[in-house]
């Protein structure tokens, strides 16, 4: 199998698959093939951690492409679709094609199994998702995640390739619900860490989260996802780890945001403009056109893009009247 | 309204309560109730913090209960019996009785609601439950609870009651699923408490979390709960707050086992035996007459009743096989 992105987590599935497979590192930067290859590290991405020697890792995607039976897109989003198009001449038929990627296409709003399903139609497209850190994983911790694949044939044959003694793959028939996990989160990941930087407690923070994912619930269900792929490693088990998480970049925005600092500093400051930042104002506009009530989303976007001081916000999420839990429109 | 129980949940309570209509606060014990009533504080359970003058408290259950027409239940679960059939007197006909309880009468493993309607057959019997830790909501941090009760329009009178400023109130008419949540995520908030003991860091404990999540949910569908309710305020959320809050009972319990200490000299430690102890073979019970698979329960209850490390616990967790993420059997 051959992942494409030699970053931090596209490095760690390439090296869950090596115990499992022959796989190929495809990093753009010849500096980190080199190293991963010979030097059997990624200094960058993952400081001193050892990857294993099976790895093999190459900067030119046509040796990288040769001879994948399953490939895997580790690419930023905003370069999704460039990666692809350079990829498509060298992927053979029918290969599955597998996303690890969390965000929309700026501006045309597709998810990256639609980016890719796009400009490579006619193959298997799925996604590997869950509550993952990178480092954690590397480091041993147990973890789980999910093969999501329209044809749950496909996610069965997949299972094996990322398994570990210490990483267990669910699959999930629900491409759309568990693809938005990934994207919608980070919103509630940014109001959960307000509500940290603003101290308010235990209790606030796991009403935010649960509130939160219930909301993130039924605009994926007004889209068309499951439900209960909400519920499940890559809805709950990924929102909470972000929002647990110290290094959480979302929850990080959220913290300073409440702290008082200017969205400007923290984009500075995290060396990157966060995906829930980005994705705040979409978040709302596909809430508005599915006609989704979502005040926790809103009360963030209008704290990341009209300026609202945090505090005048939370108030505002508390000031929202509470109805019947399951039908709840606010 | 009347409150009966001097503790830390049910003073907290009865504060809410206090700002929306007149409230007693029975305790049993004198002094308690002379300080709520006198000094307005309850220093015992809850510090300095200052009880609004406009709460009433006292020791006699007959004038507490004279002029009810909401009584509430903040008893202890072991207790709740007997202070149901000492209050039962002096109830007046047809009013609505709430518990606050969590947790299973020992032996019947019937719940508080049940236990109540058995003794008080005739009256609306319902819940108020969430994320809720006293000192956070007394101190006025924003906070949500579900009142829960099987007829919709006395949920929809009772929320008025409770309702502030920022303590929202959700309805549900699970009373079952409602309640069972409150008790079955304390065996997974030990499970959860394991981890952090074990330091297998944050992408195993949200997996511990949300799997565990799945299978308390798994149980309550097989008893006749909604699924639903055990992805808001009292089985996610509730579940949620336990995991992370520092102070829980049950989280703190896993902690400990994993550090190697012993039941005995935990429970001296806390000064008392927690829920999620009590209740993990009752919860196994529960799951074999259901038929309902709970690896993570079977774990828990493996180390505390079984005497099995926690370390090979853990490594049982790990070993379970995934399969689909909605329809596992593990």
């Amino acid at each position: 199998m051959t992942v494409l992105g030699g970053g931090s987590w596209g490095t760690t599935v390439a090296t869950l698959a090596a115990a499992n497979a022959p796989t190929v590192l495809w990093a753009r930067d010849p500096e980190v093939s080199r190293e991963v290859a010979e030097q059997h590290t990624n200094t960058k991405y993952l400081g001193v951690r050892r990857l294993p020697t099976e790895l093999r890792s190459t900067s030119d995607l046509s040796e990288a492409l040769a001879k994948a039976d399953v490939v895997v897109f580790g690419v930023p989003s905003h370069s999704l679709r460039e990666v692809v198009r350079e990829a498509a001449a060298h992927i053979r038929p029918w290969v599955p094609l597998l996303s690890l990627i969390k965000g929309l296409e700026p501006n045309s709003r597709l998810r990256p199994t639609q980016v890719i399903a796009q400009e490579l139609p006619g193959h298997p497209v799925g996604l590997l998702a869950g509550p993952n850190l990178a480092r954690e994983v590397l480091d041993g911790y147990a973890a789980a995640a999910v093969v999501a694949t329209v044809d749950a044939d496909v996610a069965r044959a997949l299972q094996p390739l990322f398994r570990s003694r210490v990483f267990r793959v669910y699959r999930n028939e629900d491409v759309l619900g568990s693809e938005m996990g990934g994207v919608l989160k980070n919103i509630i990941a940014i109001a959960a860490g307000m509500a940290d930087g603003l101290g308010v407690g235990d209790n606030t923070r796991a009403t935010v989260i649960t509130r939160g994912l219930a909301e993130i619930t039924r605009l994926g269900a007004a889209m068309g996802a499951d439900r209960e792929t909400f519920y499940g490693l890559t809805g709950m088990g990924d929102l909470m780890a972000t929002c647990m998480s110290p290094l959480s970049r979302n929850r990080r925005v959220g913290e300073a945001l409440a702290l008082g600092k200017g969205l400007e500093e923290i984009n500075v400051e995290l060396q990157q403009v966060a995906e829930g930042v980005k994705s705040a104002r979409t978040v709302m506009e596909l809430a508005a056109e599915h006609d989704v009530v979502m005040p926790i989303a809103a009360e963030v976007d209008a704290v990341i893009n009209d300026g609202r001081p945090p505090v005048q916000a939370y108030r505002g999420l508390r000031r929202v009247a509470a109805e019947s839990e399951h039908h709840a429109v606010a």
